[in-house]
């Protein structure tokens, strides 16, 4: 599994949409917060495999990619552990 | 915007992944309560257009075909209105 503490260094490309909390900053986005880490992870890999189109797809696909599979759990961690 | 009584009569093929209080029954399923309408919206709407992979999109591909764009909106409205 992740680490929330590590994933709380990597979050500086996700708060603009995704905020520090997970709350999301516009309705389009996803709220993160308290969201399951296993999903989140799912949903990052989806996208940095280039699987998931529609919505976001075009912004979130080229971050995924930057991120490796520790940066993916560390931030799913740290996401998932956030109050709803 | 979606009619959260009119979703609450659909959510019968939901409940068995999101549960009927939008609290996954499995960390592989994401959490809908109180995510944002407009984005379970969009969501749902990438898998009726089968423009998204990854994940369950195998499971939910046809499950989103079934709706029509009036029964989404009135799923995301009865989920987004779910306390998270």
């Amino acid at each position: 599994a992740g680490d929330a503490e590590a994933g709380a260094k990597k979050i500086a490309v996700c708060v603009a949409c995704h905020g520090k909390d997970g709350k999301a900053t516009a309705p389009i986005y996803p709220n993160l917060a308290g969201q399951s880490a296993q999903y989140l992870e799912s949903s990052l890999k989806a996208y940095k495999a280039g699987e998931r189109g529609g919505g976001m797809a075009a912004m979130m696909t080229p971050q995924a990619q930057n991120l490796s599979d520790e940066d993916i759990a560390d931030l799913a961690a740290y996401y998932s552990s956030q109050e709803p």
